[in-house]
Formats: structure tokens, C-alpha cells, sequence
């Protein structure tokens, strides 16, 4: 498993437009120059997560990165109601290719 | 990547309910004894497979399977109107600890 807790470029999916994220992923590598980007979702985000993970491999930066490693993972915590919750966590790390 | 075609206990999730994967998993590694189970999924299914993987390992076979390799891709084809569509997969492998 791969830590990820201190790392400076990962990008958080949720609700903004699909393809803010993937931009978001392009100037990582691109302009800021990253060798790794971290790729994170919770809950019914991580489908949308592999489909940035996907789109930014295989189509915007195509055989310049490469998924290096997938985590996935629990949290639990309680809800308003006090009652415990579980909800599943994606980590994809994108890797710049020599 | 894991080579996947060919495997034979494979849990393909879809709309059924939640607990009906779960169960499906836990079948397969208790009842008929396999050491490995391949769970897929495509789209928007995604989030559940790593739900049902999770909810497998963490709860219900908790210290007896854990998550030997994740694979994510994409599948393209033409939809009904003729125009490109792209698809992400994952391919969730659960095996047996020993």
C-alpha cells in the first residue's frame, strides 16, 4: 500500500465538470513539472476517478503517464444521526513515464 | 496487469442488489473453496465493486481475504448512433490468505 498522507499533488474528484479534473492532471505533469499524481475519491466519485485516471492515460497524455498503483480502502465515521457509516476510498497514482 | 479471460469465478456487478455481490463473494470463498474471486465492473459500477470488495474484506471474511491486485482500462465502442464511446472497467482480485 502507498502512502499518500504529505503529498503535495493530488487532486480530490467530486462535483465539479469531468473535465476540470483532467486538466487539473495534465498541468501537474505538464507545467508543474510532477513526477506522480495522486488521483483520490470517496464514495459513488470512484468511478469517476478511474475515468479521469483513464481519459488522462489514454487519450491527453498518452504514453507519457502511466497508473503506477491502485488502493482502495474504508473510512468509517458516524452520521448526524449517530449512527456508523462506511464509506469506500480510491487512491489512483499516475506515474510520469522516463 | 492480471490476465482475467479464462477465470472462472468471476462476480460481475450490475443493479441487483448490494448484499446479493456480497453474498456472491462470500459464496464463492467459503462454499466452493476458491482461492481467488475476480470482481468487475464497468461505467458507473465502478463505486459499487469497491464497495463490495470492501464490505467483503473488511466484514464479512474479515482477516480470511484481503485485495491482491486492482486493473483499471477502458473499453471503446459505437454507441447506437454511430459515435465513439469509451467505457472505464475495473477488475477488483480478491484471494484467500493462507
Amino acid at each position: 500500500m502507498t502512502e499518500t498522507t504529505g503529498r503535495d499533488n493530488f487532486i480530490y474528484i467530486g462535483n465539479k465538470p469531468f473535465m476540470n479534473y483532467v486538466t487539473s492532471v495534465v498541468v501537474q505533469f505538464t507545467t508543474k513539472g510532477a513526477s506522480e499524481v495522486l488521483v483520490k475519491a470517496r464514495g459513488k466519485f470512484i468511478s469517476r476517478a478511474v475515468d479521469v485516471a483513464e481519459v488522462a492515460c489514454k487519450r491527453f497524455l498518452k504514453d507519457q503517464i502511466r497508473v503506477k498503483d491502485i488502493n482502495i480502502n474504508s473510512e468509517e465515521f458516524k452520521n448526524n444521526e449517530g449512527k456508523d457509516v462506511r464509506v469506500s476510498t480510491i487512491d489512483v497514482v499516475l506515474e510520469k513515464l522516463k
